[in-house]
């Protein structure tokens, strides 16, 4: 492989160059990552990082979570199920990840109509997240730029979401990860899709929660949260293509997945990433 | 087969195809279920509504539920771990749920001698619940009619509890649904029994309670709970059946099950369903 | 097999005995074990103990948990993740069990920096558990003796626990279990080593809490709680094994333990146990 060059315009051989060099570092250092996310998918969100060779932490009390967010490598905040007890915790742990240069991955689940959630969002997008990730309502909402989205389904084409994506990475200095059949990753100045993924990664609750915490995972060992956010997206929808080859549903399917989680290797994305 | 009626003493054959219409209609609907249930179950639960073809939402925050119950197709309310928060957000939901017309489903968990979910059983019982599901001892709690339950054992045979099912269907006006060896559902007028399952489905932690969500899911997209109520516990209890016939013990049961779910036909119910 | 001794140092073929003939005892009656445990790997450990054959029961909100503390067999504290509400939880729980005489095993994850749960384990520590379950780290900082842990890495040897272990064990009363490559039970007077396990074990998280249930369920079924703590853990173990072997990465292995805990026998652990 020619060698990498991470901070301008790569081209794809060089963005899949560091995006394996990133996932070899992760499998290497096992970063800890710190979750507070919601209560459906928590199981599942510790399986994959584990799987994929981090080490999860739900620390997730606000007596608790900002000494943890400080000391963590990443952080991951999802509003999924935000109690008022999350939400304190969240509030400390993104004010301890701000001071402490803590990488963190802002998911803002099902922001839009609900107002607890959506209000929350929009003052944790202004609090500087290094990642934003969510479905193409999600990421309009954020970005007030829609109306959100129902639950966690998406109503807006990822490609309707990419210039208001765009715009969001420039106003907030985040990496913008937008979900969808194509899954869509910009900066304000660099944008990579990637078309890996299996339809089945939407009928496993967690399918796409457990993804942003697998992005603080890279965040936490890259100086750079483009190409970091760009190596979990392309890890983790190439993993799922290699379970959903052997899988007989659903069930089988998240079993698999964390399997070809644990499993999958730079070859295997060489040979089968669709990066543009 | 012959055409269905839904709304009187339907024959079995008559009630096997309306329960098979039911299910080819959830599968193109795709329902949004909105689901107050435990800690323990939530992940299991919303993976049985993806599988079988719904979409689950876990709003159960109190600011937000009264709205989502307002919106979404079908809504359950199960009981087994009632913190402080979630029973104020279960009572938003449920009078948000009957001034919008929303079917909901009531799984007293466990109610009897533990006070606080008996005490909030009883009030959610008088607010009109579209579905009331539980095992025996659950049931006759419920009624005022027993003691209650251990934990969530069915220590009282669904038999005994038919009587009392019954009842409480009349005075209720909801469908009763009483989990068992066999299972039995009442409206008061109509009753049936579905001699389907598997033992394996009580060794999975959820094993009753996602059946109460999957309810909702039928519900929604019915306008005869009882119909409902059967079609979503012969879909289960079949599916379980196939799940059983490969698995090898309760893990691999739980995720045979889901897949199971996702690819459960109306041949299948037709080939297997013991209705009568 | 000769007759089991449990009072007195027995043989590690009388330890054997004793350890098979509490796993048949479990399975014949089926104890109900009353768990506070954290939210990630609550459905875990639930599977885990319907698998070993024993009933699980989260009932975690203060108005029912010192009731119910009273009546069930075991009972389980885990302070993984300690919100407010399960804090007063546990308070109610542990004053009822200690009345009652229930059996209870107290695992202090990830105590040492964060505060609230150190503080809470230190206080649970005096109220005198049945059993303490840690990894090194986790024991050290109970007994006040190092510094605590990272998350639920173990960043202590086993080895270097095992006298602080045993003067725990003196000062307490409680059984003390050290998780690791090679498992310490010691109650003080007596110790055994358990070298069976599986490193995929520490890749599913509740791997190690779901441990804390089954010690809980063991306990329930006997009057000594060195050998139900020593059973649980062979148990366990050995089950690993039996999935490990079968494996073919993390997700496929806690889905295969769950079948092993439910089929592992007693001629399993005749074979396979490496006691000591």
């Amino acid at each position: 492989m020619t060698s990498s060059s991470t901070t301008a315009h790569p081209s794809d051989t060089d963005l899949l160059g560091s995006v394996i060099e990133a996932l070899d570092r992760l499998r290497a250092t096992g970063p800890l990552v710190h979750c507070l996310t919601n209560d459906v998918v928590v199981n599942f969100t510790a399986n994959a990082l584990l799987a994929v060779g981090a080490a999860p932490a739900m620390v997730d009390i606000p007596e608790e979570s900002g000494m943890f967010a400080g000391v963590a490598g990443g952080l991951l905040v999802n509003l999924g199920t935000p109690h008022a007890e999350q939400r304190a915790a969240i509030e400390a742990a993104v004010a301890s990840a701000g001071e402490a240069g803590t990488p963190w991955v802002l998911d803002p689940v099902a922001i839009g109509a609900l107002p607890v959630r959506t209000e929350l969002a929009h003052r944790l997008r202004d609090a500087r997240p290094t990642v934003v990730r969510g479905n193409a309502s999600e990421v309009l909402a954020l970005a007030e730029a829609g109306a959100g989205g129902r639950g966690v389904d998406a109503l807006d084409e990822v490609d309707a979401a990419a210039e208001v994506a765009t715009r969001l990475a420039g106003t907030t200095g985040a990496v913008v990860a937008v979900s969808g059949p194509v899954d869509l990753v910009t900066d304000g100045a660099r944008t990579a899709r990637v078309a890996n993924g299996d339809v089945l990664l939407t009928k496993v609750t967690g399918g796409g929660c457990a993804l942003g915490a697998v992005m603080a995972a890279f965040a936490a060992e890259s100086d750079d949260p483009f190409v970091a956010t760009v190596a979990a997206v392309t890890t983790y929808t190439v993993a799922a293509e290699l379970a959903a080859a052997r899988a007989a549903g659903p069930g089988s399917f998240a079993v698999g997945f964390l399997d070809a989680l644990a499993s999958v290797s730079g070859d295997d994305l060489r040979v089968r990433a669709r990066l543009s």
